[in-house]
């Protein structure tokens, strides 16, 4: 009997899995999963749920995907139409939390993959499905990765179904993300009266100086398949609220979104390197801190890409852009485990009040994701 | 009989005058004033006490001095090695809040003028104390002055008696100030992910060019009286929490001390060419409320810098510098009604812990004032 996947959304919807917490969202899919014949097994570590499924045979060719359940918080629940965690369809339109952001494509994905192994097909699939993917990520599909290498588990291709559609159903694919990284400043100098700046050392004139020529410099002008890299100063601190005092210390928080032509370590380099000539010119003290959120990846152009390619084609009468725009993904895991491409749908209000989808774009993913997938064990 | 300026400094200090708080210190003022012949007259406004007093005729050829009784909060009261109000004497130096800034100033010039009125001089001595310096200082010599001017009151020249003296006694007097300028900017953008920055605005970036822009620029060369003008920005504040979100908006402040090539408006001109530069070239919005707290001026050397450096002179045996550099003083205000210059001790700790006085420089400054109104008489 064939999956609905619009119910199953709107079933995954009503459970509170608002990152850490399950929700019961992987407890339905397991249960789901095993009356299909998938081979279920919870993997969770340090508190966070995962969900590991297969059907077929272990080390037979196997198509994965990988999505999640958890969810970010509501925010203003009285800003919404509709009760997040209600699943209400008004219109077209299926409103709540994770409607898009990802619990309508873990949905497609896991109907379609129900359909297609009544066929039987000559193969496995895989589902690896976290529960923290909005969260630190720490214990989420790396958990999952970490588990299938002990257990010689493994996934030949693997597609993650994030939305990746801008504007319409169809219109891109990912085949690779930018890298993040998050550098925070702090300048120390000497506190001292307005009054008589040469007692002082103004670590804020420092900061000024150094995050204008950080968002001012511009690291390349893009490459093959990406898009610039970009440097935004998010946010300087400082919290003296005495105009007549100049402060000891001030903060600052750059996050960088690179490209192939760098890594976390050249970015780095540079911003040490720019830290570096204001403290000689300031006589400031520059820390740096710096967290590593992912690093570019691409995946080129070639078979993965061609085959989601043609299925999405064929389906919507759109051939997807190849981007690798867009913020971090966990396809920046599983990149190192095998060629992995990105697609999913539209994704309105991501993280805002009122998200929503489409039922017919629910109902075109899971057609999409069964076709690749008849498309490949052909 | 000799008013003995170290006891009277002592009383003051133990006097619990933190502004607006009167404390008991004009009183104790009006009180032993009056016994020596001033007439006095509290001339409080809004709650703000101020003391008037005049020995002499009205009409007569007038000496006045200006001073505040009023401290500033004791802040970490454990980190004093003496009770703030207890006017410890220790190895010869006198501890507590208000020692240097002001109450041995004031103490010193009351003394002083109540051994000089004793040998009844042609010509009148007021005297005009406030209780609002440290504050806003909008209803204390403010409002001595507009209270003068009502009753036709007035002073021939004025010295203000706030410490002067950077290292040793008698060697510096100031005969004018710099003015001072806070300028507050708020810097609006567009909010949005880091990870797409062409679909927001930052406006830390903006407030990063313009901030450099402001630090780096060098108003002037200094003057024949003045040092350079500087300018300081003391905080750029942001609050944003979040490293993949670009704030909607960030705020920074900025102080201007000003010489005699400028004047507020100047410099403010100055500041929204600027800021309307930055917005022309990013889209930023840039407002600017500013905030005068005095304009410069200068009293040019002349009879009262030569009246009273010749005094410093024949007491301490140091020639004082004329100088016009540190912050603000109620010199600002009086200087619209007559001459006036600054002359006063060594300010040890003023606002700090520990604040304290040497007992021997009361006792000089009694005598360098006592000297001042001797020689101004003759």
């Amino acid at each position: 009997m064939s999956v609905d996947p619009v119910d199953l959304t709107a079933r995954l919807v009503r459970c509170r899995s608002v990152t850490p917490a399950e929700g019961g969202a992987l407890a339905l899919l397991e249960e789901l999963l095993s009356e299909h014949g998938f081979a279920c097994t919870r993997v969770d570590r340090n508190g966070t749920p995962n969900l590991f499924a297969r059907w077929g045979d272990k080390g037979a060719r196997t198509f994965g995907f990988n999505g999640h359940t958890d969810v970010v918080p509501v925010g203003d629940r009285d800003a919404w139409t509709h009760d997040p965690f209600g699943a209400v369809i008004e219109e077209g339109w299926l409103y709540g939390r994770g409607a898009t952001d990802m619990k309508s494509g873990v949905a497609a994905f896991a109907a379609a993959a129900c359909d297609v192994v009544a066929d039987r097909p000559d193969g496995a699939i895989v589902l690896a499905i976290t529960g923290d993917e909005e969260g630190d990520a720490t214990d989420g599909t790396v958990a999952l990765l970490d588990w299938m290498e002990e257990q010689g588990e493994r996934m030949d291709v693997c597609l993650v179904g994030e939305p990746t559609c801008p504007d319409e159903m169809g219109d891109m694919m990912k085949i690779g993300r930018r890298g993040s990284l998050t550098a925070f400043f702090a300048f120390h100098g000497v506190q001292g009266h307005s009054a008589y700046p040469h007692r002082a050392n103004n670590p804020v004139h420092a900061c000024a100086t150094l995050m204008d020529r950080l968002a001012g410099h511009r690291l390349d002008e893009g490459t093959e398949h990406f898009d610039p890299s970009t440097v935004q100063v998010v946010t300087i601190d400082t919290g003296n609220a005495a105009t007549n005092v100049i402060p000891a210390a001030c903060h600052a928080t750059v996050n960088v979104r690179f490209n192939d032509a760098h890594d976390s370590g050249t970015i780095l380099d540079w911003m040490r390197m720019e830290a570096d000539r204001v403290a000689d010119e300031t006589g400031i003290r520059v820390e740096i801190v710096s967290k590593v959120s992912g690093e570019s990846f691409l995946t080129p152009p070639g078979p993965l890409s061609d085959l989601v390619g043609a299925a999405v084609a064929a389906e919507t009468n759109r051939v997807p852009d190849l981007s690798t725009s867009g913020g971090t993904s966990d396809a920046r895991f599983v990149k190192d485990h095998c060629p992995v491409v990105e697609f999913g749908l539209v994704g309105h209000r991501m993280h805002a009040v009122d998200e929503r989808v489409r039922v017919e774009q629910i109902e075109a993913l899971k057609r999409i994701y069964a076709r690749i997938l008849r498309d490949w064990f052909d």
